[in-house]
């Protein structure tokens, strides 16, 4: 990764995180459920989607404050799907980010119940910051909400963490481990880019190649997980390297091969360029952030 | 109860049943997900939070379709929580409106996923079903976003299920167990009335009135869940009668007595009404709404 990108991630992530508590109800809440809420939501991590957020508002020359509120309800809505994916019922995962996971420390009961209300958080931080915002139509913050409402539920990365689930201990068809890669994780980066677009008013051709790159990174990115699980490092990963194949789980390299896996991811990553390249955003912080996938070690 | 109550609440409660399979997602989604979130969502129960927007737009003069997808959304939630309170790590309950509760039929992990995709869609179909709609500006859609968000998030609802499990086998004050009351059940009642008014663009003097009464109301009728929980009936609640005892959990009569209950509860009626009497809805639906409260055995 060049010393400037790595700059960018760093300083964006900073930035984030700056806005992250201030996001959060303090009170009437309960001790406990704050501290287990802003246990995971401060656990540090790439902040993959909100940097996603701050750098398409960029690429389309919009100042990218106004899409911290979105960016930060984001990084909220991906914490919940963590907290709850590592859940004794789901994927019994003790450790995330190289520290204990949520229930660990917290129990199972307020592990769920934090989870819960950072999702409800998320929407509703979204419409308190951009209620009467001088910059933002009242009705892009409802395509915003009804976007993210999309990717991250049934239809979305609900149904890709069920799907996720269903699949374990079974041999699975390509075709249906790209409907949970699709839904799982690409979903939320699909909907980083696209609230953004809402919040820069971006003219639909805009929208449609955000789309395309969204969906093309995001399936880099979980055949990229894939692969670390296999080659990756457990110190670097902050999770347990292997745990894919001990649990019986169809990844890419499992069912394709390492090779083609790693010439899918390839071709993903120039197709997403590709995106960017058609509508005058091949020169754009978007296009090194597409690379940034599969050059990642955790 | 009079015959004409009780015909308004079931022809609400059938009109709201009917747009509550319609207003999910079905496409891309996995099947045994949307047969879990559908079970219990159809699973019957009094559908109290979407009548009473219903009843508000009626006492405010509103078409009372104008608060449907609102009514839809708030049974989605109320669904979520009863979903994820019954779980084996919070309430373990096996049984909820005289059925098997969701995690006893289709398991922890999708249990927990259909609550999370309920709550998702409650706010995604708000914001889809109020876009572009006639009667409805969008600067107050995303005021009942906003509001519902506060009410049924970690300041609210969640908070209140929280308070209620630490409290579980210990003495409480009279304090806790209102903060429990207040957010576990008032708070969505309240966003109930609160949504309704934002859609009927009711003035201020008119948006108090109605918290108050949705704040009487939503206490009265867990002091009433209380009170059934000792006097009640297990085959007319549909949930075991005494639980609460035998998990020594704090409530009202065990706290003050059955008589100071029932007073307490008669007073909040009261002052329930006389909310509404003050902005001259003392004859509205509301009125004898507040009574079915204390009339209703489950």
């Amino acid at each position: 990764m060049s010393q400037s990108l790595a700059a960018y991630l760093r300083d964006k992530a900073n930035l984030v995180e700056q806005h992250l508590l201030p996001a959060l109800e303090r009170e009437e809440v309960p001790v406990q459920l704050y501290e287990s809420m802003t246990y995971s939501l401060m656990a540090g991590g790439k902040r993959l989607r909100p940097i996603l957020v701050l750098a398409t508002l960029e690429s389309l020359d919009v100042p990218i404050e106004r899409g911290i509120p979105y960016a930060v309800a984001l990084e909220m809505i991906h914490t919940y799907s963590l907290i709850h994916d590592d859940l004794p019922a789901m994927d019994d995962d003790d450790l995330r980010r190289g520290k204990p996971t949520n229930h660990k420390v917290f129990g199972e009961a307020t592990a769920i119940l934090a989870g819960d209300a950072l999702l409800t958080r998320a929407f509703g931080s979204i419409a308190e910051a951009y209620l009467n915002h001088p910059e933002v139509k009242p009705e892009n913050v409802l395509r915003m909400i009804a976007e993210l409402g999309r990717r991250c539920g049934a239809a979305g990365m609900v149904g890709g963490q069920i799907a996720d689930m269903e699949g374990e201990g079974r041999q699975l068809q390509l075709e249906e481990l790209e409907y949970i890669h699709r839904h799982k994780t690409a979903d939320l980066l699909m909907a980083a880019l696209r609230g953004a677009a809402y919040l820069a008013e971006a003219p639909p051709h805009m929208l449609d190649a955000l789309t395309r790159y969204g969906l093309c990174i995001g399936l880099a990115f979980q055949i990229q997980d894939d692969i670390l699980d296999v080659e990756g490092d457990t110190a670097l990963l902050g999770k347990t390297a292997g745990s894919d194949q001990s649990r019986q789980k169809a990844t890419y390299p499992a069912l394709i091969g390492m090779e083609a896996s790693k010439a899918k991811l390839n071709q993903l990553i120039y197709e997403a360029k590709q995106a960017l390249t058609a509508v005058g955003l091949g020169d754009s912080i978007l296009a090194p952030l597409a690379d940034f996938i599969i050059q990642r070690r955790h």
